[in-house]
């Protein structure tokens, strides 16, 4: 153990010396390097396949859910999948040494901002591969120095492609101690590395609720906290029920196990009757479990003879009555909890009690609605007629993505390069002096 | 003190109501508070000053220094002055609802964000009454609750100035719970208070290093963290020596108790027979003690002879030896470090190894010099040509200031509204589901 925080502490140090020289890098090289770190990836996939079999079979023989197998699990497609996502980035504009914001003084000062990076970003996650590339590549180049530390499941693979990427980037004229991971898999140096913050700039958790709480409440340093998403969709009196339909089946179905899938279906008392037995239908087709409150519960009842698998006396095993945990749950499965209310007043309070501040939606035809919505709900992302599913750098347009932030402070929801950067005020004078 | 904590979780308590309501007030309601708040200070100044004599006389029997006593008059000018500084916050754009990067995706989503407050706000200062206001004002204007907690030999101008601004506000229409004060002057209220992160969304210190640093080692929430001032100038053998010494002059002298007053002065060797004996000149009419490493110890001894009160030998008392500590040292005074380099590199060194990122100034005529000291020192302000008395909210055209941050998160550089806001993202579909 002391050998492995002597490492880390060498490992700090090496970081904070490559940061200076990272920070003043070209995107010229920057991109030179990301592209030989895709080329890498394919080059070398037998390495890194060979060293993921080794995971997987362990994981397999301890008994790892299959959801998570199939997360640990690279291929040759996977891999293609992640050089491509790394091409990506090299296409993507350099935020660094943006300079905005200026102006001329009636002094005659020429003021304005600058931007930087960040300098090292500690990044701690669990057991997916691909999230050692994601985030190496955004690091890289927004000019910030990583370091990596995965789980210990992963831990062969997440070894070599961070070597792999450490090496193309080298080759392409990248500083050594750019891009560093953590392969010691005691749990103890994780507290160690939270408490780095002289070394470690701002420290970023991605995995479940209990890592992001833990690196929360332990770092010293800035923490970009996020990824839990309690979403709501709150299909309102005015709403279209065609479209309430596709947009509450959509954010359930498309990706269940994903922080801005729906976890939670609000409908006004008004259209229940007609709504519920609508999405129910299509709910159950696709095996969506749903937890009802007894309104819902009773309109389902009243209304619906479902489908194979929900058999027996026209409702069965995928409606059942939603427990007071069904409130607020992320649930991260084809399981939905329903209730119906009487007002967008109630909606709204609901919202507020039991949402994560992730990503929320309205769906509605009435315009105050709509705009009370967008204005009073205290989330990263409020929708207006459309699935909680978009929220994503990719798809908000920002080319990439390293998290969502359900934080207000710095960065709120998707971040992508611009989030992974600061300023700094630069001012051309010609011998001015504050009178 | 369990009673003191006790009022201090209501005190939160009623933020976090009054919070909700805060971000929905209207520009005009919170400008008209702020002009009410203007009108108060006026018509109250004689209890106001009542209060405040008492809170002198203390402090004065205390033993307090006549800097800080200084601070903690107020006189009626001094009102005056505060309500004007509150009139000038009034006067500014309301950054609350502000909608930007807005823009239309391919699959007809309208994507943007929409600025909001941050929340509530925890403010800790040392004796000075008029940072009641100040804080007070900043926080009404950009929709933040604050909980004030000023310093034990200010408590009664605190709490007399904290009510004014309440009543005053809360008759223009601002909600009960906006503007709190800590009245209890316990010290562990303190600790308790940094524990708050459910109702307290970000800690603002302001004060000297102890305190800032104390804040930002106990807090649980986010903290801006700033204030502290280790400022050098660095004079360039291409330097234009009348531009360097009214700059170095005004940098040391126009103010020097502030964070961004000049600490150390760094001269190119090539330049500094020249121009060491013009500004220790200068210097020495204002009494400037100047603590100089050997270089340039030498070369004034050669070149000067000094006026009243550097007596003796040409030197004197107000040209000292430096010592080993007066390099990183922040002055605060009428002293400043004078250090000869043989290059821009060692000042640039220098400037690392003892800056506090604050403010850094060069002075040149060179081209390259400057751009290299604008990218490559890492600072939130960087000067070229000009005094680092500049930085300031005010000076920059922001129009007020609520501190200079010189972490890298979230904000960095002098601090006004548009710094305690943060944004959320506003989604405006017709039926959009992610394919």
């Amino acid at each position: 153990m002391e050998l492995a925080i002597k490492e880390l502490e060498e490992k700090g140090k090496a970081a904070k010396a490559a940061a200076k020289k990272l920070a003043f890098l070209s995107t010229e090289i920057k991109n030179k390097a990301l592209l030989t770190i895709a080329e890498a990836l394919i080059a070398k996939q037998d390495e890194i396949l060979a060293a993921n079999k080794i995971d997987y079979e362990e994981a397999k023989t301890s008994g790892m859910s299959e959801a998570m197998l199939d997360r640990l699990m690279l291929s040759p497609s996977r891999l293609e999948g992640m050089a491509q996502d790394v091409r990506t980035v090299a296409a993507l504009p350099d935020p660094v040494g943006e300079v905005f914001d200026m102006r001329t003084l009636p002094n005659g000062l020429v003021v304005g901002k600058k931007r930087v990076p960040l300098g090292v970003i500690g990044a701690i996650y669990e057991s997916r591969p691909n999230v050692t590339i994601d985030i190496a590549s955004l690091c890289l180049k927004s000019g910030n120095v990583v370091i990596l530390r995965g789980g210990k499941e992963a831990i062969n693979s997440n070894t070599i492609l961070s070597l792999v990427a450490q090496e193309a980037a080298h080759q392409a004229g990248v500083p050594h101690g750019a891009i560093q991971s953590i392969e010691s898999t005691e749990r103890a140096l994780v507290g160690h590395m939270l408490k780095m913050k002289e070394v470690i700039d701002l420290m970023i958790p991605r995995g479940g609720a209990e890592l992001i709480k833990f690196v929360s409440e332990n770092a010293a340093m800035p923490v970009i906290t996020g990824g839990i998403g309690v979403c709501h969709t709150y299909v309102d009196k005015s709403a279209d029920l065609g479209k309430a339909v596709a947009i509450v089946y959509n954010a359930k179905v498309q990706r269940p196990t994903v922080c801005n899938a729906l976890d939670c279906l609000l409908v006004h008392s008004k259209v229940a009757q007609n709504y519920l037995p609508l999405i129910a239908k299509e709910w159950a087709r696709a095996e969506v479990e749903m937890h009802c409150d007894k309104q819902a519960m009773a309109i389902l009842k009243s209304t619906l003879t479902l489908p194979s698998p929900f058999k027996g006396e026209g409702l069965g095993e995928g409606i059942v009555p939603a427990v007071d945990e069904d409130w607020g749950k992320e649930f991260l499965s084809l399981k939905a909890a329903i209730k119906v209310v009487n007002s967008l007043d109630e909606a709204l309070e609901h919202i507020e009690k039991y949402g994560s501040g992730h990503s929320e939606a309205i769906v509605t035809e009435d315009y105050s609605a709509a705009m009370r919505f967008l204005n009073e709900v205290d989330a990263a992302c409020v929708y207006v007629n459309a699935s909680t599913r978009f929220t994503d750098g990719g798809q908000f347009g920002l080319g990439a993505e390293i998290g969502i932030s359900t934080q207000k402070f710095h960065a709120r929801g998707p971040m992508a390069l611009k989030e992974l950067t600061s300023y700094k005020w630069i001012i051309f004078g010609n011998g001015q002096v504050r009178p």
